[in-house]
Order: C-alpha cells, then sequence, then structure tokens
C-alpha cells in the first residue's frame, strides 16, 4: 500500500489528535468507504474519521483545509452514481455516528435529526406520535444523504422530494464556518433559499449536521392495488389522466413485463407479466375508497384489468415487499451478475414515447434490464443486469443508457430524477444545463474556492 | 430636475438607440416606477424600458453593465416592502410588455409565461383548460415579480408557494449571458437548484425572462365556510388540529375581532366581530363534503360557532370578495389614512402565543391595525393604519413591528413570511441568518461582482 502524501499525513496525524480513535487508516474501513452501491469503480480514501458534533465536523473542515486535502462526507453509502467515492483519495468524514433524532416538534409536523438517521430510524421513532416522514428512495438510507442527493421515491408523487421536504439545515462550510439554512417556520421569504441550494448539492459545497423536516399525520386509512395493462401506453395513460383529474394517490409505480416476471420469481407470486401499476392511497376511510374506485374506472377505461384494492395491512406490506425488492429480483434473473441502475425523468406526456424507445433499443441490443417508474412524475428506472465480467456488454449498456439521458432531455427531461450526478451522469451535464453549468461552477468557486468538498462530482473538473 | 450623471446619460443613449420610444425618460412614466405599494419612500429611476424579448433584456442588461448603471427588474409595482424602488437610480426595466403565455402543456400540469403575465391573466386564459394556477398573493401581480420575492397567499397551505409551484427559469444573468434553471420534468436530481436560488432573489441576481409553472385541475367540487370563535387562541388551535389531521385544506384564513368589523363596515356583512376562521375546501363531491363535516366537528370543540358550510359559488365568491378586500376594508377605518402591511411567519405551534404578545403591544401602543393570517403556515399580516402625516404615530408603529419580528425569530420563525425583504425588513436579515446572510453576499458578489443588480436590496450594503 502507497503511503498518503505528506500533507495528507500532516493531516491525519492532526485529525488523530483530534478524534483518537475515531480516526481510522485500517484498510477494512478504508475499503468500505471505498464505493457506494453502484457499479461505478471504488477508490480508497486515506482516512475516515467518524464525527460525533458539528464543531467537530468544523474542525475536521480546518484541518483538512489547512492540508489541502479532500473531504468526502458519508452516510450509509447507498448512493447509486459513485457520490461517495474517494476519485481524489482524501479523507471521507462517515456521518453515521451522528444519528440521534434531536427534536420531534409533533404540533408543528416537524422534526429536526442529525443526517447519520437512516429514514427506517426515523420512521420507528416517529411511531407513537401518529406522525410519519414520507420520503422513501428503497434502500434505508440517512437523512443527510438523502438530503444531500435531493432524494425521492415511491412517495414523490404525493409528498413531494427532499426538495419540498427540508425546511433547515445546519451546515459547514469549506472554511469550517457554519450556518443554519432557514428558520423552523413552514415558509419564508427572507432572502436567498440556501436550504435548497445545500439540497442536491451532493457534498461539494459543505457538510450538513442537522436536518429540519416536514413531518406529516400517518393517514386514517391506506389502500392499495394492483392493476395489470396488456401494453406499456395503456398504464402510461391511466397514470396520466389520474394525476389530471387531481386524485391524491400516494404512490402509482410502474413495472414492466420483464420487471413483473422478475418479481413472480423472486417473491413468488403470480402477477401477470405484462405492465403493472402497483398504487396505493392515503385519506379517511371513505376518501380511500372512493379514490380507489374512481382510479379502477380509468384504469379500465385504458385495458387495465383484475384491479382490486385492499386497506389490509398484510396485503399492502406483501405488495411493497415484492415493489421494494425489485432490484434483488432482478440480480436474480441471472446468475452471478452485477446490476447498473440509472434514471431519468421526463413530463408525463411523453413518457409512454421514452419507455417504449428505450425498451426497444434495450431488446436490439439483447440487454437485460427490467424498467420500474415512479409514473406519476415522469420518472424511470433502468436496472441493467450484466455478466460479471464482460466488457463488450457492459459497452453496448453504456450506449443505451447514452441515449437513454439524450433521449430524455430531447423530450425537456433531466438527466436523472433522483439518482444525482455523482460521476455517473457528469457527461451529460452540459448537455442538460448548457451555460447554467458554468453558473453551477461560479457557485462551487465562491464556496469552495480550494475544490476540497467532495471535489471532481457533479463537475467534470 | 437634476441631469442624470455621465455614464447615465451614455446608457440611456444607448438604451434608446436599441429600444427607441420603448425607452421613456417621461416623468410621468419615471414617477409610476418610483414606488410599490408600500409605504417606502420613492426614489425615481433615471429611465424605464420596455423590453419584448430575453434578446432585448440581454442588451439593456450588457448596456447598464458597461456604463455602470444599476438596472432594477419592476412587474406590476404590487410588492410591500420597496423592492422595485430604484434606490441608487438607474434603469427600471419594466416586464410588463413581455406578457404572453407561451406554452399550456395540459397533460403534464405546467405553463410556460413570460414574466409580465399577471397571475388573474394566467387563470383568465387557462379556463377552458380545466386547469388553474393556485398561487394567489391577493393583488393581481405578475408572475415575474411573484418568482422574485417568493410569493405565496391563501392556497399556499394546500397547493405551497412559488417556491414549490416553479419548475424552471429563463434568467439574464449580470454580465448578460441567458440560462434556463431547468428541465421541465416534475423532479430532478441534475445539479445544484439553480431554480430555486432566483425563486426570492428579488431582482438582485438576474432578470426572470420566461417562467414554467405547475398547474392544477380545477377541483370536481369546492366548499367554503366561516366560522366565528370567542377568542384567537380557539381559532388558532382549530388550525392546528385540522392541519394535524391531515385534512386538505385548500385554504384557511383568520381575521382578527378589528378586522372582521372592518371587513362587516366595508363590506356590508354580519359576521360576529370576533375572530373568525375563513375556509375552503377542493375535492370530489364527497371529499368536500367530508372535509367540511369534520372541520366543522374541530371547530365546535373548540368553541367554534355558526359554522356554515356551502359549494354554492356565489356565497364563496363574496366570502372570499371580503377577504380580499379586508385591506381596503382596513383603511376605510381612518379617514386620510396610509397602510403598511408587513408580515411574520412561525412555527404553527407558537401562532397563538405570537399573535395575542404582539395585538397586546398594538393595544398598549394605541395603534390601528387589524389582523389577518394564512394561518395553516403560521404566517399572519398587519396592517397598520396610519394617518397620513403623523411621525409619532409612525414611529410607535415601528416599534411594534420591531418588536413582532424579533418575537417571531425568538420563536424560529421568519421576519418575512411572503412579503420579502426589499428594503424594509433589511434590518432584520441578520437576525435572522446570522452567518448565512455572508453566504448570501458572497453569491451576490459571485454572480454581480459589480452590483448592478437591483442594489440596495436584501443586504444593507
Amino acid at each position: 500500500m502507497a503511503e498518503p502524501a505528506e500533507n495528507t499525513a500532516s493531516a491525519i496525524s492532526d485529525l488523530s489528535a483530534l478524534l483518537g480513535d475515531r480516526l481510522s487508516v485500517s484498510s477494512g474501513v478504508r475499503d468500505h468507504h471505498s464505493h457506494d452501491e453502484s457499479w461505478h469503480h471504488p477508490a480508497l480514501p486515506d482516512a475516515v474519521c467518524f464525527p460525533h458534533t458539528t464543531e467537530e465536523v468544523q474542525d475536521i473542515v480546518r484541518i483538512c483545509g489547512k492540508h489541502a486535502v479532500p473531504i468526502i462526507p458519508y452516510g450509509v453509502g447507498t448512493s447509486l452514481e459513485g457520490h461517495v467515492i474517494p476519485e481524489q483519495g482524501g479523507i471521507t468524514v462517515d456521518m453515521s455516528q451522528m444519528n440521534a433524532i434531536v427534536q420531534v416538534n409533533a404540533e408543528d409536523l416537524d422534526c429536526v435529526v442529525q443526517p447519520g438517521v437512516t429514514r427506517k430510524q426515523l420512521n420507528e421513532y416517529l411511531r407513537d406520535t401518529g406522525l410519519f416522514f414520507p420520503i422513501d428512495p428503497g434502500a434505508d438510507a440517512s437523512i443527510g444523504g438523502m438530503t444531500a442527493t435531493r432524494a425521492s421515491g415511491t412517495n414523490a408523487v404525493r409528498y413531494g422530494t427532499m426538495r419540498e421536504n427540508v425546511l433547515s439545515l445546519t451546515v459547514v462550510l469549506a472554511d469550517g464556518r457554519v450556518i443554519k439554512t432557514s428558520a423552523r417556520s413552514r415558509k419564508s421569504a427572507a432572502g436567498y433559499d440556501l436550504t435548497r441550494l445545500f439540497v442536491g448539492s451532493e457534498g461539494t459545497l459543505g457538510i450538513i449536521t442537522e436536518v429540519t423536516l416536514r413531518l406529516y399525520g400517518i393517514p386514517e386509512a391506506m389502500s392499495s392495488a394492483v392493476c395489470s395493462f396488456p401494453d406499456l401506453d395503456g398504464a402510461v395513460n391511466a397514470v396520466i389522466l389520474t394525476i389530471q383529474a387531481g386524485i391524491p394517490v400516494a404512490r402509482i409505480e410502474l413495472l414492466d413485463e420483464v420487471q413483473m416476471d422478475a418479481c413472480n420469481r423472486y417473491s413468488n407470486l403470480d402477477y401477470p407479466a405484462t405492465p403493472t401499476l402497483f398504487l396505493e392511497f392515503h385519506g379517511s376511510e371513505a376518501a380511500v375508497a372512493e379514490q380507489s374506485e374512481t382510479v379502477k374506472e380509468v384504469c379500465t377505461d385504458f385495458g387495465g384489468s383484475g384491479f382490486q384494492w385492499s386497506t389490509n395491512a398484510e396485503d399492502r406490506n406483501k405488495l411493497w415487499e415484492a415493489r421494494h425488492n425489485a432490484a434483488y429480483a432482478a440480480k436474480a434473473l441471472r446468475n452471478n451478475s452485477r446490476m447498473w441502475a440509472t434514471d431519468v425523468c421526463v413530463p408525463i406526456s411523453r413518457l409512454a414515447e421514452c419507455l417504449l424507445e428505450t425498451k426497444k433499443d434495450i431488446q436490439e441490443n439483447n440487454l437485460l434490464a427490467p424498467i420500474v417508474g415512479h409514473v406519476g412524475d415522469g420518472n424511470f428506472h433502468l436496472a441493467f443486469v450484466l455478466p460479471e465480467d464482460d466488457d463488450e456488454e457492459f459497452a453496448r449498456a453504456e450506449a443505451v443508457n447514452d441515449r437513454m439521458v439524450m433521449r430524455a432531455l430531447a423530450m425537456g427531461g433531466t438527466c436523472t430524477g433522483e439518482h444525482g450526478i455523482g460521476t455517473g451522469k457528469m457527461k451529460f451535464l452540459q448537455a442538460e444545463h448548457g451555460e447554467g453549468v458554468s453558473v453551477m461552477r461560479t457557485l462551487k468557486m465562491a464556496l469552495d474556492p480550494e475544490n476540497l468538498m467532495n471535489p471532481g462530482k457533479i463537475f467534470s473538473a
């Protein structure tokens, strides 16, 4: 193993004095922090530290700044585009030990948490309060990481994304100063929206050390439903009409026939292997019944069949477990495979077209890539299931991904609806934002002139 | 009248060559652009121009930049904290002639408009599409101005503010470059949130030349209701419980007994002159009925009486007309008066306390200041009704306002929920944001190093 450069060694020495055994250079710990859940090539940090307080994070940032060593904030490592990989080495700041729930303000429907709290941990904690935090990206991600990547997931169609649900942040800036981005009130028109500047900044502008989140009352009733369609067009058109009619669906997820087949095999289910919508409704007993019946009619009009809704919690859990296991189910379609998850988001009027052209491209290139979509938002995912070592097939997948992204952009969409840029989507940023990328660079330079905060992410420089 | 400085004269000459008679130096036009709807002291621009295209705005900005002349973007002048007043002279860029509705994407529930479109104009235009744009700050403000001030209003409790409802912006930067801040898709995780950076930036970072907005289906049914309470506490607690129960009220407005008395006189109504909630519900027939009945029970539990709901459009219009005329009704309480509207926003758990302490302060200082509140958000307004020329009474009002803001900040609130900073709230920004203000200044300097975009606003420098 190579010795770290002199400046890095000095930083490690200072950090060790500050943190004692909460600074690790062990190869096991470094290896654990060398990757996320994506296919992106790992890279080792020179050391990993585990702060307990905002003040310690300030000290860490100042020490790294003094020695000009890169700083990589890390939650629980569930990102999908290489966000936490130390591309240029440096110090990974693992926030998982800052995992206290600081405050729950039940009357105000908000809470204050440290960034290492995971979404499941938060909802466990909230259970007795009658409140819940709806954002659900699938993985049990940390709230800090979800904030930094502007995560969303299955409930976003009703409850919004992290953009809408973060009320305020405490952030340690690149120079070690600490700011609170906003008051705790529900809205404010007081100056620039610093909160939204940091939501989705992927650790490149500062380290989030506290997050104030909106919460929601657990609905009086929930119902879930499944509906099979003969084709993708019908399923997507049913979604469009549902959204347009203002029916406040809580979840409306599309699984294509490849994914349904995978789910049937993996979870031992017997749904038709055709494009299928999974739905959930939240509200009063009467509202949930009315919404379910209305959407049933809409689905039937578009050729949907077998629509059954249930308020039974067991049925609901089974359904969403199958949905949440979609990635594992996809991976199980092929032995010794690796997954490559990618996502785009388009205006919903273009969704069917974008999906169908993408599916055609997958088939023509003889690839295995089930599709699931948060279709209420126009957002869908491909999961390429690739052999472990086949560069040629990987290259074909890469070309399909490139074309899918450019197709989405041409339709007024974005290169990523919820996974973020990391390193994986960097090459598309210019095509999507044009001159906007130089504005992003200007902001980055203004707040992190030495380019030490998670360098090599979002921007290609 | 003083001659403009040499650089300003040169800019005017260049602008005149560019725009012909769409550049005005007439005293009438300059006077019209010297003030907004607030009490803040007017100041004349040196000239006013009326661009028709984004390219013209780019040229205007480049000309002003070349001659180092301040640029003040102007919508329709309905701001309330002095946002459009040319504090340092310069060129006002009146966007009212850029008032085309560029695109309505009904399937996607969005539209693209020029910034001079007003909210009423947009809703008139949308009427036949079955869609509407919900943000309603009272005045018939321009969409550009509403974006620049992060406006909200009575529907925000259900539909959010401009923060949640702007999908993308076209912006001319201080150096004349033009950017599009985002794709048109419902969500994106692609890089920094440039859209939110400009929403609420009050013209200090660039000029908005196009706005993509979210739209909503006109609800199948709407009902409205009024309920009188013996005291403020009861009214506010009814609101808290309603929000906490997740009832999706579309509007929930509080008028105090002073305001109710004013409305009764002005609109010839006979409501009890006690704290009163005005409500509106949107949804299906059944949902609206259920929501109305549930909220009626909640209100009754907190001492509310006379709760009657109606789906009759005439009743509803009468009610909301009275609400929208609240400011005129307040002004009519006193002959030859002027109004000073101010707002704060607090976490809803502190709302009753903040309101009651503020009312006590108003009474102890012998001031006339009705209160209306978007209470579902914790946001309320004072409207000081002041004699035209009484500096002593004005000073007392100023002291009450200062104490109200500091009270709101101490409760975790903000110095303005929806009016913005302009010049009027500048003195509170540091108290609210601390070190965050220096981050805002850093962003401003990075994007407008010559400080030409609406100088003297938000920041005190």
